[in-house]
């Protein structure tokens, strides 16, 4: 990011404002809830006057509130998100499905999306405290760890899972992680062939996970169905027997209510970056 | 909005683009999920030359994607709402007392905070799908026609009351709602001397809902705790009788965790708007 607190007449005013905008909202987080301006400059690396400048308009747009020296978000910074659920109508298609898929598996049901190198939750239904992770809704995980991210890679089409394999920081969270680019390329290619994913302990020890595409009415994989455990609570070949069949058969419901069909062929997606 | 699209180099820039720049991303929403530049520029009044820079600063930031003449938002814009999440520990330690309400009345458990003239659901467990109603983290309802708005107003304290009752839109959503600020200002004083809510049918037909009141460790009222069902499926007595003292129990339990004491003195809140 850009830390010049220049003030030009151009186009390029309008981008760094916005993208400014963003940074210091995006700034608070579980590490800084009620930064004060000083803490926001530090993280930002941008001037304090830019950083008022844009907190009072913040403040004005009602994203934030100040509560003497130190500032805190609004609840009005989740409807943001909301507009995104409001403009997919397959998100609440799906509720339904995964309302039953929790009922019949016990276990927390979810939705995830692409979004870079991670898998972005777009639906949740809760159903046992999961471990240590948070996972509202709008939280993100490394693709390459999940049965999600796999899942969504794995049918991303040759071009962007080549890009990923380049580019995403595919990092150890633990010693099961897959960080080779050969042996998760690997991996993909047997999700494509199985037509599901198994990650057992990859993203965090004991946490395990499987994961089934869902298809819009092209055929190109627009979301990863998930059911998550607790390795201590069933084993993976468990989850691959009783669960796997449940999360294909509730992933072909909501693939034939968005406009897929058996007989619609495979489509692998080359989408942006 | 200003819909000058004139350049200045002061101040009142950088207010306007992160302004105009949430314009545009809030304009995509159920009615206008895909929107091209020129409805995007009509709905939000601001030039075509404007909308683009803003589209393509959008673009670059990962919020929206081109198909086409056609733009959509990524599910990145819902990890900006995660943001609120993620900075409010309360949400997430609510989370298992939901879980444990929703399981005990069989219906879908909520968290709602007050946003101007609104209750934001900031966090839900669903349970069966709740009428037509969209009820995703983030979504919106009005204060005045709901059982979680009612709560949170009860608290909010007498200067907050009377501006929502001189300010707000109390617009009536069926033959049921209360649109005479005197008469609300009397239902709320009855929120409080009762400590909780029953809202039935001034939103939506058939719609039935109660809140209790969550409190920090300052005694001020911080979320309504609600718990929605249908009419058709439990009348308001039985909603009274059986839901009301779990729906106190569990927001008596969340307010304890938040540090809470049945010794702190009540408090109200006089907050911004």
């Amino acid at each position: 990011m850009s830390t010049g607190d220049t003030e030009r007449g151009s186009e390029r005013d309008y981008v760094q404002s916005l993208e400014r905008g963003f940074a210091v909202l995006l700034a608070f987080d579980e590490e800084m809830t009620t930064p004060t301006l000083a803490e926001l400059a530090a993280k930002t690396g941008l001037s304090r006057p830019a950083v008022r400048r844009l907190l009072l308009t913040l403040q004005r747009l009602g994203y934030v509130e100040n509560h003497g020296t130190r500032w805190s978000l609004t609840p009005r910074v989740l409807t943001i998100g909301q507009h995104y659920t409001a403009t997919n109508a397959r998100i609440e298609l799906a509720q339904p499905h995964l309302l039953r898929l929790a009922e019949r598996t016990g276990e927390s049901a979810s939705l995830a999306e692409l979004d870079e190198f991670d898998a972005v939750y777009v639906a949740r239904v809760p159903v046992r405290r999961i471990m240590n992770i948070n996972v509202a809704v709008g939280s993100r995980v490394p693709a390459h760890a999940t049965s999600m991210g796999r899942v969504l890679l794995a049918w991303a089409g040759p071009a962007r899972i080549t890009r990923f394999l380049e580019e995403a920081p595919l990092r150890a969270h633990t010693s099961r992680t897959i960080t080779d680019p050969a042996e998760l390329r690997m991996a993909l290619s047997e999700v494509r062939e199985q037509g599901w994913s198994i990650v057992d302990g990859e993203l965090e020890e004991g946490l395990l996970s499987a994961s089934a595409p869902v298809r819009d009415r092209t055929g190109a994989v627009v979301a990863a169905l998930a059911s998550s455990t607790s390795a201590g609570r069933l084993a993976p070949e468990r989850l691959r027997e009783e669960t796997v069949p449940l999360l294909v058969e509730t992933a072909t419901a909501i693939s034939t209510e968005l406009g897929w069909s058996p007989r619609t062929p495979p489509v692998v997606r080359d989408g942006f970056f």
